[in-house]
């Protein structure tokens, strides 16, 4: 497995691939891989002749107040697990080789971003998009996959791909749990014990409502299930809980359309995400 | 010559070219070609193998009370022109396929777009930044073509081309003037006879100042001058005269650095845009 810093060198690679007809495919990540991200590495493998790694803990999606200086960074343990999924490259810049001190261009979507975590993250999704559409002309991969965890991030994604006629396929593959529920992310290693055990409250209140759901329950009982879920969770303070349309996350009033129930919640500083998909009703 | 409307079309035949090591040549316009264009249409077919022409009038670059219903169209004339100079494909996209009616992603260069044509057209390069990244996207040039007659769009499209790491060279051709002077623009069409006269204020008042800046003037001298020359011509309307950094398109107090006196000047409904570079000097 190469493990590569520079921008021209992994372009070239990436082009000496594709033109042996080989399809590439790109897992773009933050690092401190967890089995979430393997799954991302995994289904690349079998979809793709080559896989492509990045791994990049990307400044601009950071709010001023949030935790960048914290981020857990782990680039030896990210390789030596990717070097055993049979990983073809790992691209990973330097901090300071992806942003010019003059930097000025953003890649922004609206609408999709200003809801769930836009609103208490509002500059997140540009960093994404900017940092992720960079990444994709470094390496212009045939398919690249991301995570349902980060739904949201997933659906702007997805948006940004077709409204700028980025020609790859974006593949958004499901959340890996850990055996009690808890969704995996990066940040669970800075939960307590005991914020460990109450972040139980997600997986489980989103469950709960994907049967409310097939029981008859509208999008604004769902809503306030969960708000009173996470509210009866002493460690835990809800950012949000939300029941939106799964491909505009627009509000519903009812599920005659796919739907996703999302939520985020903070365990003292450290803020999980989960979510499940609601497939129409009734 | 092939004039294709259909993305996947261009975008293979775009392929098949580079595959066969062919470097592909890309300028982007708006059609209602004249020599300027033709001159963008010359250095392409000189740098690269194969030259594509895209034509789009492209709606978002347009603020609402601008010129896009008006502005002209002429499409067979542009291909006739085109077949000519030996160009090899023209993608003329249909208006609707462009911009998906829930469009909502935008690519935007802060700073170098806030002054001179930005601060009367507000949404200008934004419209310009979103659809030149979606015809590189589609079109994976090896080189763009791009004229210094605008030349703030030049220096737009350069930021948002190293910014997001876009793998193409931009090149900036030089103005090119009718016989009196006045830089070709498609818009030229719309000047009465008598506008079209006033109109060589431009292109002398900046001939002048890039002889006062080799006679030691200041850019404060320049600029006065500038607003005064177009201030005497009764048919002109002055939006803005500036002398700034040819990069940074900002405020400059001596003449150190490469810098670039521009001009925009109404002649009733018709505005028109010039500019001449001014090499460091003293």
């Amino acid at each position: 497995m190469l493990v590569i810093h520079d921008k021209s060198a992994i372009r070239k690679l990436v082009a000496s691939w594709q033109a042996q007809g080989q399809r590439v495919g790109l897992v773009p990540t933050m690092g401190a891989l967890h089995a979430g991200h393997i799954s991302l590495v995994r289904q690349s493998r079998e979809s793709c002749d080559r896989t492509v790694v990045t791994i990049f803990v990307n400044p601009t999606q950071f709010g001023p107040s949030e935790d960048l200086a914290l981020y857990p960074r782990a680039l030896q343990a990210d390789c030596a697990m990717l070097e055993d999924e049979g990983v073809d490259a790992v691209f990973a810049p330097p901090e300071g080789s992806m942003y010019a001190a003059d930097h000025s261009t953003w890649v922004t979507v609206d609408g999709l971003t200003s809801g769930l975590c836009g609103a208490s993250r509002p500059t997140h999704f540009r960093g994404v998009t900017t940092i992720v559409s960079k990444l994709f002309h470094i390496i212009p991969a045939d398919e690249a996959f991301f995570g349902q965890k980060d739904y949201q991030q997933a659906t702007v994604i997805r948006r940004m791909v077709r409204d700028l006629d980025l020609d790859l396929r974006v593949t958004v593959c499901p959340i890996v749990r850990e055996p009690d529920g808890l969704a995996m992310s990066s940040r669970n290693r800075f939960l307590t014990a005991e914020q460990r055990q109450a972040a139980l409250v997600l997986s489980r209140a989103l469950g709960d409502v994907s049967q409310m759901v097939g029981e008859g329950a509208t999008p604004d009982d769902c809503r306030k299930f969960l708000e009173h879920a996470i509210g009866s969770e002493p460690l835990a303070e809800l950012d949000y809980a939300a029941i939106v349309d799964a491909d505009t996350l627009g509000e519903i009033r009812d599920f005659s359309r796919p739907a996703v129930a999302a939520l985020a919640v903070r365990f003292g500083a450290t803020r999980l995400i989960d979510n499940i998909l609601l497939p129409p009703s009734g």
